[in-house]
């Protein structure tokens, strides 16, 4: 098969990991017999710095010519704590989700047993976690309406959602949830916004058509409870934009492998693979950072855009090898040899 | 000195826990002279029933009346997973916090040691834990405009803020870091919301009045995943209405005391104290729900509300003996013996 992929390094440590990542995907195209074509495009401060823009029109028109999108993390301390900045790396991120469709973003929170201790919650309340939460990423208050009024002294911004949004989010969800536990949680704060009350409603009518899921409704502060309490209640979670920033980063440190939680955005263009965690600039260029996340969210790749299950799998196996040898970067070594980031991409790329 | 207090007992176990705290009211004031003055109104659904309003005007009269208001809890679960209900008994609490001005919402979290082991948490994550967040409780996408359009198939919210109503919260926010760790971090979505520049805008032009007082910025998804990680790091936090609600809850958890976490609402009004636990309509009834929160949202008042810090002392410390001689409700007793509510009220009144 011929895989044409865009490649987006972005800020930080995002370069260093990607770098494995692609040695990784080389590994597999050779011995599955693929070809691989990477086409690298810049995102995020360093396309700013190279052309006044986060998410250049160059770089959308390599990810629409992809058939998926292999990314790493953007953001530079230098655009923070600066309320009037007026061009962010951020904004590339939201142009990029907005431009390609990708309207969900599929965040899977999972254990490795030999990680468990890492995690800040009990081993009892996190064994068996194997949850997703399936993200709106292009609606809701990221891109409604917003601005100033009475001399900048009031400022608003507006939450849209439309049944069509909805439906198109609660589907994936429904189906997702088909092929695992057949759990759906609706999260959503119906109790106080018109918003959430038509995801609950066009939720609810959906419900007929998957008669096998079991679906709950729960108001975003309580899994926000819930998620430290029992994250192992959870099967597949929906729910819009920015409740779902807020409790996928929330989940995201429960497992105890933040640095190897890979996630998808799905798309109506293409779609797009990344890790979880941000471009660390303090880590940048050290050749330190963790690059499996990025190599987890190369696997899904594989799986989702291509349909390539046994690829898939044989990166995720290489993996678990590599955590079991002990050749792993500082962050997880404890107090044994800790490995350089390129050191674990060229082990990972010749055990494959 | 003489004591006005509206007492709003609510729903659900709300009457019951209430009572406990009456008890060791009349006590505290009988110990040191007071004479307590109570006021009893309907909120929430038995306010419903009653007369089909959640916070009648009769309600709203007493409270106005009162030098303070002790709540319990409310909300029925006739009235949940029903997304077109025209009354709620939630719409209550917030016309209530509407009317009454309470726009600062005070929600400690800290960690009793014969406690700690009930946490989801380790140990070592949350001892010392000592923090507060003050969540602006009559702003932003909770009172904002909301509808529907294209014939019900699209629906928006609208969060406003105005400088004045951050100014308010943020110089509560830094004058109680001021009493204690001069720490104050004051989050929100910078990075995407125009409401939350002005929240960064508005809390940076007030750091020179508070030289003392280190202030940092940081993102509501970061904090969501920080608090579970390191919730000790944190002193006073200051946040808009929604993310408030979260993160509150989110941190209630922590503290593997969340049955025991008081509140406080400050108003221009009056001021209103509550435990942060629910109505807990399955347990209603039944005498076992946990008073210790309403007591402890009691000690508070003494102390908030009428500078009496010597009678909330005494309360703490009837608390804190109850605890130690394992007079405690069935979900602090483990294999020993557990009290009812009542007796536990009876117990911490007699031996004030
Ligand atoms: C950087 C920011 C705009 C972004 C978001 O809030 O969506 C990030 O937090 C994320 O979750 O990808
Ligand atoms: C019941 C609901 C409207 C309320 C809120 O969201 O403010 C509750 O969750 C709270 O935190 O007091």
């Amino acid at each position: 098969m011929k895989l044409n992929i865009a490649l987006l390094p972005g800020d930080g440590i995002g370069p260093e990991v990607v770098d494995q990542a692609v040695k990784v995907c080389d590994a597999v195209a050779k011995k599955f017999n693929h070809e691989i074509n990477w086409t690298k495009a810049l995102t995020g401060a360093s396309a700013i710095d190279a052309c006044g823009e986060p998410y250049p029109d160059s770089t959308h028109e390599v990810c629409m010519a992809a058939d998926a999108v292999l990314f790493g993390a953007i953001g530079d301390p230098k655009y923070d704590n600066d309320p009037k900045a007026t061009v962010r790396p951020e904004q590339g991120l939201l142009k990029m989700r907005q431009k390609l469709g990708l309207f969900a973003n599929v965040r899977p929170t999972f254990t490795f047993p030999s990680l468990i201790d890492n995690s800040p919650l009990k081993r009892e309340r996190i064994e068996g976690t194997d949850l997703i939460i399936l993200r709106e990423l292009t609606g809701g208050i990221y891109f409604g309406e917003r601005g100033r009024k009475d001399d900048g002294n009031t400022a608003f911004d507006t939450c849209t959602y439309t049944r069509e949004e909805i439906q198109r989010l609660a589907k994936l969800g429904f189906e997702l949830a088909m092929t695992r536990g057949k759990k759906l949680c609706c999260v959503d704060k119906a109790n106080v916004l018109e918003s959430s009350r038509l995801w609950r409603e066009t939720v609810q009518a959906m419900e007929k058509d998957y008669p096998e899921v079991t679906v709950s409704y729960e108001f975003v502060d309580a899994v926000a409870m819930r998620l430290v309490q029992w994250p192992n209640s959870y099967d597949v979670m929906i729910t819009e934009n920015l409740f779902g920033d807020i409790l996928t980063d929330e989940a995201s440190v429960i497992s105890g492998s933040m640095g190897l939680m890979p996630s998808a955005s799905k798309g109506v263009h293409t779609s797009l693979y990344e890790p979880i965690h941000g471009s660390y600039p303090q880590a940048a260029g050290k050749d330190i950072a963790n690059p499996l996340a990025t190599v987890l969210s190369a696997a899904m790749m594989f799986e989702d855009a291509f349909g390539l299950k046994e690829e898939a799998e044989a990166i995720r196996e290489v993996v678990n090898k590599s955590l079991a040898a002990g050749i792993v970067t500082e962050d997880l070594a404890g107090s044994n040899k800790a490995y350089k980031t390129s050191e674990v991409g060229n082990w990972l790329a010749e055990n494959i």
